[in-house]
């Protein structure tokens, strides 16, 4: 007897296997997962493959995942320890690495994440030669040129995630205080992602309204108001939130998709990611830090050249000397 | 003095200057505009081109698309006379054609459009030979066939919108009667789009309950409840909207859209929207009439074999030889 | 025999006759439906009333809508051309209005506009006492005035259309210039929506970075590179869209919809909306102008204060001298 | 000197403290937080409480999802262990309860739970006394019958996420097997949430077409196919996902946020949830066990009935019986 499928419908041409809009995701813990459900609820990919090696709980994502698709519009999932699930990709994300140990050294660190990307990155581009990598593990401005030379694939077609996340918070700092929308204040915090990231005070503005014109000296130590302790709120926040819940998901996943929904549907908005940064604002070592940049389907198209402070020139470039220095001890 | 852009950003490499979503509008009446409107508000493409013989009108939808695109994610949207404008479509939209004029017959309106497909359909091809072409000229199962006709392209890469928008809106008298959602209540319009169209009164339902289980005259001339006359008013709808506003508009930007999306976006959902029929529920003529179809990124890749009355499927079979006849008149 | 509603379900309790997201429409021409379908098809209003005094066009519109809804969220859409559909409405836009008539003088336009606004205002606050007002006919900044006098509501639950849209088209030329998108480059236009409007060039900027920082002269008339021209080509735009295509809609209803959004979900986003500006910008005026508010639920909550020069209060204060002079001659 | 927001902006009137599309969710564990976040990436509400014992882990989730409003529409986010905070809600879910021990009886995680709800339900009605309550912990549908018990809300506005979920895992499967979107595979678990629920065969259609017109076997144990088998899957969907991954968490939460909207925006869809079914089916016990039902603003309006095999009834009215047995043992 005829199945099920050949009695409903007779096929006009075969179904794709495989679609226009297929994102990779490497990783899938929290991070990893908090990314793919912003995407798939946001309806940003057509298809989605999950990476990691664990087997486990990478079908565990999948299956739920998937059981949520009748809610939302239909994309295909597949899940797999192997790459060649990720064959096609027009961007892969990676939030696979390892966590610092106690006591461990940055550049121990580093060096074993640069260990577990060479499993990950090479094969990303083997089975998606022309994809646009996106890497969100830490430290992401270390881990995005490691990526890059890993990759051999041009510049401008590996990202991290970098700072679009602190300006983020940032910007919901600033909601707070003036009880405003995030999206309707305006600032950016660039540079490494993490301690050492630099908020632009010069550029905060509301309604093109500069605070620094209302007060100049908003963001600096000598404010009254104390506005400069919202970057300290900014840069403890990872911590704070790490010590509170284990881990921080919800707000990389919505800045990563972010990313990704600028690229694929070739947008063209502003986001501070970390890029190439040689020749820019002073820095003259080949290392990658969050510049605003304009992105597009090919991935970085313009880099925003900021008005800066040289207080906040000099504090990129000793971040662009501290991580140089880091690289220059990788082992490739 | 360098030039503001200069002066901002630095490029990194050229912005592309088409992207991968790209759909083309060809007419820009008030169908093809409350297409346009629709894809655009719901993000279904990233990049949309309009082409129409009437080039003040066409500049005047265009500037006035291009001025809402702050409240929405960017889309580049070009218009022009010419169709170089719609190179690299992956699908392209027919919304243009001559009206019937008082007293003239069928297959004279279907001449003057098939005159006018002529200067459409080989320079969409032309400039997107990849394309998927959906028809939404009136007649529209008529024109389907002779878009697939002047294309040269495969029968599953040319759809004509058909009785998906009759099934709305009988979906939304079922509403009526109900206070249910539309989207809860699941009935079926196939066949040529217009008087002779199809309700399949045996799948009508809601959560699986056939309204025929519960009363096996519903539907038919002999129903008390005279739910049959849901199907005359469907029938009727497109008649009263005009006479009421002059053209219907909305409901078939939004049918169009939705058709549109389960494309590009790979969804595999079902739509019932006219395909070539020949094979199909005995009818032997090569015309294009709806059936409930799976829409996916490369057109239709199957056709529903639904279970119909002896009645429905010679209603479908006078319908084929009507058309065939008509198509058997037409000078190509 | 039991109906098929009694036989499909049971009722546990009545279904709402109304919902808490209703909003209504008056007037139901381009501008009106435009406002309508953007706010279906973005989902932002859960029930939609129109009301109009063509009964066959409000019908037709009607009716276009609901066979649409299939495609969406379910919303309910009722017309009358009687004011107690509107019962219970929490936003109420106004699109309907008269067109100047050639050799029209402005009051004797104004005048006419009150009368018809004598006919609707009331009429709306009859059956949606705690509603707002969003009025888009124009002159919008006299005519939300006239709204506001008529209703007896505050100032601050009477909102006109204003500049929201002048600054988005002015966004938009700034993207062309940029090839940035339009949500990531930043400026405002206010006062005066149509020529007299001004547009603050001092807090142009993308990412931050002030135009006016790169070149000191940008948006003044000694600007080689011609940015004032911008200004020009906004203030154009509706002139030069009714030229080419008779009216202007997709924007007007783009901008409408977006205000409405922040309204109804409390967003908090900054717009530039026509409001009561007494006190503002030395404007000792009882008159609506456009400046950059904060919209909530309850309507504006708060006025941005603008760091302008000399010369844009003065157009401001000139601006308000000629619409207290227009407001005076009225006669309600 | 004034303080910049003092600097920035005049208040008109004060900023509400709260709004008309607020949602609690109680318990920020996996499941809370899936429901939470699929709330607010999808736009469902325009502010939302989260109520926990575990005031750190809350404290963390919270600032979490703050920091993402920035890609969002803004969403006001609050979280407190004191339920205060709830006030004002227009629908609460409740996610929160004891897990399962080891060796322990159904009873006894029952009588664990109820003790837990105590402390919860009633201060939910206490701060928000005319919300739809959505019980989301299980054993689901007893739990909905005691948060109905000790909430003294009417019937209707007491609600448990049921089957919905489970009849989503069932198209999913359909789906997979068929190539056809999920959405578009119409299929219906009802009963008991869990191993006895009940798949209604009869009802299950693509396009209208019964899978039961086209092979009367299909869903039963003589099926050749092994269509049966999708049942098992689905009852076993939970416990290999908790194997795999620890918990569910994404599915439901999709599940819980089509229901919210469903209900928040009147929407008027059916869903399969648990409702008190005494009178429905041949069910004599008042117990709530999931049906077809119709949701709108005022929770369920509308019970469809369904037609069903003895068998199936059987079915319901024997977890009708466990449950009520089960509920006699219960200590309020």
């Amino acid at each position: 007897m005829a199945s099920i499928p050949q009695l409903l419908m007779d096929e006009v041409q075969p179904a794709l296997t495989t679609s226009g809009g297929k994102v990779t995701v490497v990783g899938v813990g929290q991070v990893g997962m908090a990314c793919a459900f912003s995407l798939v609820t946001q309806h940003i990919c057509s298809e989605l493959a999950l990476v990691d090696v664990a087997a486990d709980k990478l079908r565990g994502e999948m299956m739920d995942l998937q059981h949520g698709l009748t809610f939302l519009r239909n994309v295909k999932i597949e899940a797999n320890t192997d790459y060649s699930v990720s064959a096609g990709s027009r961007l892969c994300i990676v939030t696979a690495g390892a966590r610092q140990r106690e006591g461990e050294s940055r550049l121990s660190l580093v060096q074993r994440n640069v260990d577990i990307f060479k499993g990950i990155i090479p094969n990303l581009v083997k089975y998606s030669p022309n994809c646009i990598l996106l890497v969100v593990s830490n430290p992401v401005d270390i881990l995005t040129y490691v990526a890059w030379k890993l990759s051999g694939l041009p510049k401008n077609r590996v990202i991290g995630s970098g700072t679009n996340l602190d300006s983020s918070r940032f910007r919901f700092h600033l909601s707070q205080k003036l009880n405003v929308a995030p999206s309707s204040c305006h600032g950016w915090i660039i540079g490494e992602h993490g301690d050492s990231s630099v908020p632009v005070w010069s550029g905060v503005n509301v309604a093109g309204v500069r605070l620094r014109d209302l007060n100049p000296l908003v963001g600096t130590p000598e404010d009254p108001d104390k506005y400069n302790e919202m970057h300290n709120d900014v840069v403890n926040s990872a911590y704070e939130i790490i010590k509170l819940k284990g881990y921080t998901s919800w707000a990389i996943g919505l800045s990563v998709s972010a990313l990704v929904a600028s690229i694929l549907k070739n947008i063209r908005s502003c986001h501070a990611v970390s890029v190439a940064v040689q020749g820019y604002q002073d820095i003259d070592k080949d290392v990658f830090l969050s510049l605003p940049v304009v992105l597009g389907e090919n991935g970085v198209t313009h880099i925003i050249k900021q008005t800066l402070t040289q207080a906040e020139i000099d504090q990129l470039k000793k971040s662009a000397d501290t991580l140089w220095d880091v690289q220059a001890g990788i082992q490739f």
